[in-house]
Order: structure tokens, then C-alpha cells, then sequence
């Protein structure tokens, strides 16, 4: 964590990923840690905070979410554009080092048993809603949110402030093939 | 329909919302058309196309696509801002004469029987994958995606071309409270 890691209220956790941004997911589980790009994540409810991602079943990270029922959603900037594309094309089971080698640096929260990847704007805890058919049929997971925080030079006061943070804080929005958006103007 | 509306491949259709924009939601039935603003629409599959959204009981359009198992999402651009505001406030109930006031033009699609709302950047048919549980619990609707179309001023050769199209042209994404960022720069 540093200084600039604050908590977010959890009923203004979905302003986190209202924009649709891609994130990154990350798990842990018998002393693995993985981390994926996923380009489906969004909002599912507000009180308290919902939100459903989905995640194939040839990923890795996936079995480290149905084994651990926990995994951290983070929201990844510009800056880390790189790392995001890395992350959502490497897999773990061909290369055990995939998270050195994409650059990713996890640190520990006091009191979640997750890793958190370093330099994201925003970091949502979340439990998964245990939904077989769902998840077996669609590859879609649901889950609540359970604690979140943002960075505060980029959001802040429950609302983002990408028109003073500098373009290296804006989100990415991946169309397909590794080719993305950042977030624009304030309307 | 007007000459820039052209069908977009189905396996291409999920980049049509794949950077995640607000939408908007339109349905038909027993002779009522309803169009309504949603944030949170999202690509469930590529082949076939499939994609999510989350409707509020207390939303007039869900007893439309519940009653006709069919509606079209529409990704709105900044031009029609002011109206992506205005159908995601009014309702039906209150307000029969809503998508005139609304400024909402329904153009119709030959061999679709859905009311398509004029102007938008893309048009996606969908068709209910019915999901009771998901839909009672969550309000989380499941479709897939049977036909699309885009304008090719601003989509075209399976490419969002935001970069040269005009910023009229760019893509609504809700944070909270009518709060909308465009789309940015392609990375």
C-alpha cells in the first residue's frame, strides 16, 4: 500500500468500473498467485456492490478464484498498457515466472488474504456468489464487492478526475487484439 | 435505415460494445416501444455472440423483452448525449409521450420487428437466452446477439475509427449520476 491508496465507500465502489474499463483480475490460492487481463467485467449492483466478470475456463486464474471464492479486480492506467496486454496474453502454465516477467509487483493489504497489484488506480476486493450453472454455461462469475480503494490522483471524493490527473492515469477500453482506448473527455 | 448502415460479421459484432459504453436498451411489444439507457452491458461470448445487461424490475422496457424475447442494444455517441440522459430519467409510465420528448426517432429494419433509434453509432438484434434465476436474482439478462450493423462513418472494416470520425462521433461511458466521460485516444 502507499500513501495514496484510500478507501472507497462501498456504495460508491461501482464508480470504479462504470466507464467499462478492461482490468485486471488477480488470485491467490495454495500459495499461487495469478494475475489476467479480462476485457468483460461490469457492474451488477450498487448496494451493496455487485459486479459480474467472465473468465474462460482454459485460465488459470480461474481455478484460483473457484478454489479461494476471493480475487481482487484492479483497474490498470495508461502507464501500464504493456503489463496489461502481457498479462491477458502469457500464461502461467507454460511460463511459472509469467508475473516477473510482465513486470507485475504484488503487495499484501492488511487484513485481505489477496495480492494486490501495484500501480493500478483502483482495487476492488470481492467475493464470489457461487452460481454453478452460471459459471459452467457462460463462464460468467458474480461477485460482491467487499472493500475497495483508489488512488487518489485519479479519483477521489467518490468521483474520478482524469481531466487533471495526466494522461497516464486514463483507463483502457480494449476493442480486440490487444488494441485499446484510454477514457476521453468529461461530458 | 440510411446509407451509412451497414451489417457488421456476427463473429465481429462483440467489438461493437467491447470497450464497454453506456448502451441503449430498445424493445417492442403488443404495440408499445420503449428505449431506456443502460450502463451495464457487457460481451459474454465472441461465437456466437453473446452479451449481458442488468434491467430493473422497475423498468418498463424489461416487461417488453421479457413479453417478446427480442430488443436491440445501440451504442449512443456524444451528439446524443442530452437524449441518452433523458431516456435513462423518464418513464413510460409516467411520461406515454416519452420518446417524443425524449427526441427519439424509430426507424424500422426489414425483416426485424424492433424499433431501432435513429442516429446511433451501432445496432445490435438480440434475442433472450432465457435465464429465469439469473433474471429474478440479479436483474442480469443474458442474449445473444443475431444480427448488427454499424455506421460506417464511424465503424468500419470491423474497426472503430473514433481517431478520424469527429468527437461527435465518440462513445458515452456513465460513471454515476448523468456523469459521462467519451471515449479517448487509440493507444
Amino acid at each position: 500500500m502507499n500513501e495514496h491508496m484510500n478507501s472507497v465507500e462501498l456504495k460508491k465502489a461501482f464508480r470504479l468500473i462504470n466507464h467499462g474499463p478492461t482490468v485486471l483480475l488477480s488470485a491467490r490460492h495454495g500459495g499461487i498467485d495469478n494475475v489476467m487481463a479480462v476485457a468483460w467485467c461490469c457492474g451488477l449492483d450498487i448496494d451493496p456492490p455487485k459486479l459480474t466478470l467472465v473468465v474462460d475456463k482454459v485460465a488459470q486464474t480461474r481455478s484460483l478464484i473457484e478454489a479461494s471464492g476471493v480475487f481482487v479486480v484492479q483497474v490498470p492506467t495508461v502507464a501500464q498498457l504493456a503489463l496489461t496486454r502481457d498479462v491477458g496474453t502469457r500464461t502461467l502454465y507454460d511460463e511459472p515466472d509469467k508475473l516477473q516477467k510482465s513486470g507485475v509487483s504484488i503487495f499484501e493489504v492488511p487484513g485481505q488474504d489477496l495480492p494486490f497489484v501495484e500501480g493500478r488506480s483502483a482495487w476492488l476486493a470481492c467475493r464470489l456468489v457461487s452460481e454453478p450453472h452460471t459459471q459452467d454455461t457462460y463462464d460468467l462469475f458474480i461477485a460482491e464487492v467487499i472493500a475497495a480503494w483508489a488512488d487518489d490522483r485519479v479519483f477521489r471524493d467518490g468521483h474520478w478526475h482524469f481531466e487533471t490527473a495526466g494522461p497516464e492515469w486514463r483507463s483502457l477500453h480494449h476493442v480486440a487484439g490487444g488494441h485499446f482506448y484510454a477514457i476521453g473527455e468529461a461530458l
